[in-house]
């Protein structure tokens, strides 16, 4: 199970400690991009219409797994599972982007990126609100940690 | 960029052909099992209360990249990051599926998978409605072809 680059993501974030806590803390969201690697850009017809897409990549800088930890925000000790903290065993992060359309060259136009400028991308996949959006979820531990959802940015 | 396993998928299908579209396409759906091996079942503290999870698994079957293709259901060549088809040059699937709780042995009681029994699992994050819900999502080529949302699995 070998992973290839398809790109990278461009971001005013250059430090893990200049990353928001996730992509939609900042209100308004900076505008990001993805930019798709020549070779794999005939993979990006078709996406105009989607208003969201779900991007994954690769967290270079977690090289250190801890399965269990107490988070920054907590006092309990919480499975790395349970938590969206880089330091899993496969460091590969998930984020619903909005898609505000594509500029020349492969670049698409995002929103709701909280990674680090030159993140390897892994993944573009359409978000489909029929089976990726469960707006009653509950969220257990994280529940009284919630980022309110800002209104603007939608 | 190396992946490793960290378990195991248990579902009703064997075969490509058995597998439905998606983990909502069957009404009600069937139970499936996340089985998470030994040594990362230290990961799984704190998952109580989180009524849905985000399972990424590894599409072994997905031997052949297509960056277009012409999708079953349609007439037009599409982009693979358009779709969620396993031809993709990191094949790596992403499934929200809710969480039933924990049987012993590091099992977790999931609903709406739709991968080959004994798919390869790589993580498992907490869903969280704050930032992975976006109930209104447009989606492009695919509106026409959207699956139903059956309440009784809700």
């Amino acid at each position: 199970m070998q992973l290839q680059r398809i790109g990278s993501l461009i971001t005013p974030f250059e430090t893990r400690a200049q990353c928001p806590r996730n992509g939609r803390q900042i209100s308004p969201p900076p505008l990001c991009h993805a930019q798709i690697d020549e070779a794999f850009r005939p993979g990006l017809q078709g996406l105009d219409g989607f208003s969201h897409l779900i991007l994954l990549y690769w967290m270079h800088e977690a090289t250190e797994v801890a399965l269990s930890f107490i988070p920054p925000f907590d006092s309990t000790p919480r499975g790395v599972f349970a938590t969206r903290a880089p330091a899993r065993p496969n460091p590969i992060a998930l984020s619903v982007v909005r898609f505000d359309g594509m500029e020349a060259d492969g670049r698409l136009r995002v929103f709701n990126l909280d990674c680090i400028n030159g993140t390897v991308l892994l993944d573009v996949k359409p978000y489909l609100a029929t089976t990726d959006s469960e707006p009653e979820a509950s969220m257990g531990w994280l529940a009284p940690h919630a980022t309110p959802r800002a209104r603007p940015d939608r």
